[in-house]
């Protein structure tokens, strides 16, 4: 930690910086400029961030130098992890050295509907099914999706396909029946920084799908993986969908290069949403190229067997030749980036 | 609502959009371009999103032409609401005709520091005390509030002082004690959207303050406020507090804009937070004085006997010599509005 | 400027950096961390910008400390500038003790149109006369000004009406003529990073309105001020026109902390344009208001005696009723943050 | 263009609008809806704009429903472009059937430094050399190129590798000098709304790259390629290079959904610069492989001898291994999505 001093500081607010990070156990290093005065913190950084810097007289900034997460850091586990989702016999992993694939329907409206795009996603090769019970909608007047009845459709459609299943969580207070019918718990965009939520999920005993909140930045989005982690589960899978930028071509702007800064800076497995980032069907190919080009563990997409009827989010779901074009992709690119292709090397192996 | 039709549309795009609009009860007019055809739609908007317009052969674009919520509107409710605060004897209004000044401790830290702040933002002309028992912090690491011992020093503290409490609700889990302690729920920026939680609030029986999400679009904030509506609370006081951009200088962006927009469209009061928008101690008297100007309907701001030691957000807390000009400005300034005073007219008169 | 090393950055790393540093005639003050080592850097700033220290093998950041500004800046002038604008006798201040009222048309369509609409900025109490003759315009097929011959038209408004004029410059070749015509140039948001054209009205002689870039921070803004200053011109007035954001209810959002940000770090007046900020006529005067009270040094907005037939941006110009309570908050409010109104104190005593 | 009346627009308002736009030539479809009336026009958009129905009684707000753009869209031009660098003998092509590889040092400093960079790129599989001899800086006391003797090394450097030349231009002053050294004249992010430099490169007979303007939208950036186009120069490549966005992580954010985007809706090609958009030399490879793979037609990157010593950029400059794994990537992954590889259909074959 850095702090740094307004040009009008006095001696006296300087050694008062050092007292007080004395006071807590830490070392103080100070540079003193022509303009101004720098401080160099060594020790704790917690102890550091209860003082209150940046309220002394003098402090014009305080700069944060280390990353704020531990437990999803690669700091101390250069190995980047995978995740396996599933009960034994068909566990599916997701990590470095696979590509996963997963698809369904955005809403469960019907276990017809459930059941056929399941069918159409694992023709194209997916591996995990997903498919919404509960929905955060924008509108109170919007489906808000089948709850209990839905997931009870997810379940039967698992024993249907052998497809783990993977569906989102809205409120704490449903952790348990969700975690009873599911087999990877997704929070959502809008629940990024639910922390009740978070911690809720980190004690459920399931793998997480985290989607980064769509104006969050990669480190608020990790320390929302932290708080999973400090809750003992260390089983999460992160999943860039789109930021929130200017530009209104595309529903939301897929940070392409979150993929790797977090691959660098976690151990933990990172897909992509080119479905909801984009919210056009015609673009989910294209990205989900990229997605695999620039090194993405996984990728996970709309389908629906009739997007004109669709009651979530149809015009983005994917149907005949777009869903070739992208069961191709997902086959054949994995491998030049040194990767196993979807659907090649699944589970029940750990 | 509009449907726009691509270059390559066949006719029999365009009468398979008027066949399902009718299906539903609508009129669909067609207006055939050089280019383009275009349908406007005629009937209950709510029926036709159902259509999923966007998924048809043929379509390139829905425009949405009114606005998507209803009871928080202006449309069917003219005059702008006041909404009181408080129980019997001691209600403080918020709305068009007064300007409500709440200050206090961003973290309730103990019953001295809490009553100490309180007492502050009283003299400084003060009429509602904010005080947060549960915080929602973006690291698992920091201090995540009091709880219950906090809601209890909140209600010590206004028996105290007589000012009417609101506090911060972060988990749908705890509305019932929160309710129990505080007189107005407030859902901070990170749970805009947590719908839930909206759901729980808008059946507490209580008045709530709600923050703008610190990336949601102003048409997004009227209909987390609607979801509130929706299970039969009106009472509800909207707050800016600053926006995601790309500027540095700031921790966020207050859209200033906002309190005007907002009130142009809606009939509920909107207040500002330059506290936590700027997240500077030396821009909440400018920007308080800005809100005035502009129109809100009220400023919140943080207070703390002693920012040096907080333990949340001590940097942009007020004290001394800037709190005295606050006070001088919530006293005088809003008459140039055609407003009473902070302090001038405070309730039981209900 | 603060080096700081990645946590796998050897010995050698570390005092190759120092190596460089000392190289310049600086120096290097390590303080080595349990995870990382930071080096903080003391002395000439610009031979270090050379030394493309984040290039360096075990890097992982550069933190620059200082403000990379000079001329602009308040550290080493202290007092608040006031630039006047406008030729002996006609001379209008704008600074820390007065209030400064802008207006006329966006475009100079018409001898009639022009002088109609400064008779009007007049009237309201305006002092300087804004109006464009080359109007930058994101479609080739739009009006793109009148050039010399509206240049020549304002010339003989100014006669007319005594009002000094600002006037847009788009093209560095035009320097001459403009600079002949008018009594200010204006550098518009698409410019501010035209290095040629800041350097060009550097060397003009004449006072230079910078409007902030529609996506710059803050420090460009000022970055871009320092190209002019640099050539000499010191008569530099900044006008704060929205920045870009997600939130689409106004065209841009006026980023109202910018005025008291700059004043803290800078001695140049700052203005704002609530017209282009928010493109909509009826929140001119809330945010005209809410720049007063935020300490503005001045307002610069859109009038045309007839919105419906402009040729450029008629649906934010003012008329009637929004001017008249303009003309009342620009003459009344300026002493509520210590200043004289507009058309209170012009010119001529310099 | 769809014309949206408010709630209370009386029947006098909407004939209003009807009677302008037929005065004009047009159209007007009426659909009045409960709360609404919208009015579709058809006809001639130019003179549509003319009319500034914005400014009219009654009317809400007004929808552009077609591309305001006309010589760069597919609309008229289906096939997408091919354009070619080069004099006779060395052409290079740019367009959907091969991918081009585009490299060299950002700042020409010398012609040991250019050529040795250029001989980097060209065992790399790079065709057309990439080097500024014009900065546009943001600091007015950094390096600003070398000008006219840079010029002279580009085009020395082109002798002796065969490599066509693209520079920069960063004032409409420099065109003939420009044109008559490079090959391919680059309009940087910062004067992408310099239309006055559109026109003259639009003018100038050679190629343009015109980068995308860091907080410019997709329709403002081909609005901005209609300007050069509009003075009869279609031989125009788009390059994406990041947008301005809240994440810190990387300079700026490469919209890679740009590409796609683009290729729907222009027939110029388009290419990426991973360089300038990430500001990190890590995540250069992968975001070249990500551009490849989404379909872009080419891809610009930064190399240098000697990062460490550039004057500008070297933290983001290629070398040793990452130029390696960019070369293979270039040479072997365009075939993934149908294209010749980088430097395997040069030239020479028009």
């Amino acid at each position: 930690m850095v702090v740094v001093m307004s040009p009008d500081a006095t001696d006296e607010d300087v050694a008062h910086v050092v007292e007080r990070v004395e006071s807590v156990g830490g070392e103080a290093f100070v540079s003193r400029g022509v303009v101004r005065t720098i401080i160099g913190l060594v020790g704790d950084i917690d102890s550091f961030h209860d003082l209150n810097l940046r309220a002394l007289r003098g402090v014009a900034d305080v700069h944060r130098i280390s990353d704020p997460y531990k437990l999803v850091s690669r700091q101390h586990h250069a190995d980047r992890s995978t995740v396996w989702v599933g009960q034994a016999g068909r566990r599916v992993p997701i990590g470095p050295e696979t590509f996963t694939f997963m698809a369904g329907p955005c809403a469960v409206e019907s276990a017809e509907q459930t059941l056929e795009a399941a069918r159409m996603a694992q023709a194209a090769g997916a591996t995990i099914l997903r498919g919404g019970a509960y929905k955060p909608r924008t509108s109170p007047y919007a489906f808000q999706g089948l709850g209990v009845r839905g997931l009870e459709i997810l379940a039967d459609v698992r024993e249907a396909t052998g497809m783990p299943v993977v569906t989102e969580i809205v409120d704490a207070r449903d952790v348990d029946v969700v975690a009873e019918h599911a087999d990877m718990l997704q929070v959502g965009t809008r629940n990024m920084a639910n922390f009740g939520l978070l911690q809720a999920v980190g004690e459920s005993g399931k793998p997480v799908l985290l989607k980064r909140g769509m104006t969050a930045t990669i480190e608020e989005w990790l320390m929302a993986a932290e708080y999973i982690a400090q809750r003992g589960n260390l089983d999460v899978v992160l999943c860039e969908r789109g930021i929130r930028t200017f530009e209104p071509a595309t529903r939301n702007t897929l940070d392409i290069s979150a993929v790797p800064v977090v691959q660098a800076t976690s151990h933990l497995p990172v897909i992509i949403d080119p479905s909801h980032a984009a919210g056009r069907k015609d673009l989910v190919v294209p990205l989900s190229r990229a997605g695999i080009a620039v090194g993405a563990d996984g990728v996970i997409v709309d389908v629906h067997p009739e997007p004109e009827n669709a009651l979530c989010d149809g015009p983005q779901a994917l149907l005949g030749d777009e869903l070739r074009d992208l069961a191709q992709a997902v086959r054949d690119l994995p491998a030049m980036v040194g990767r196993a292709g979807s659907g090649e090397r699944t589970g029940g192996s750990r």
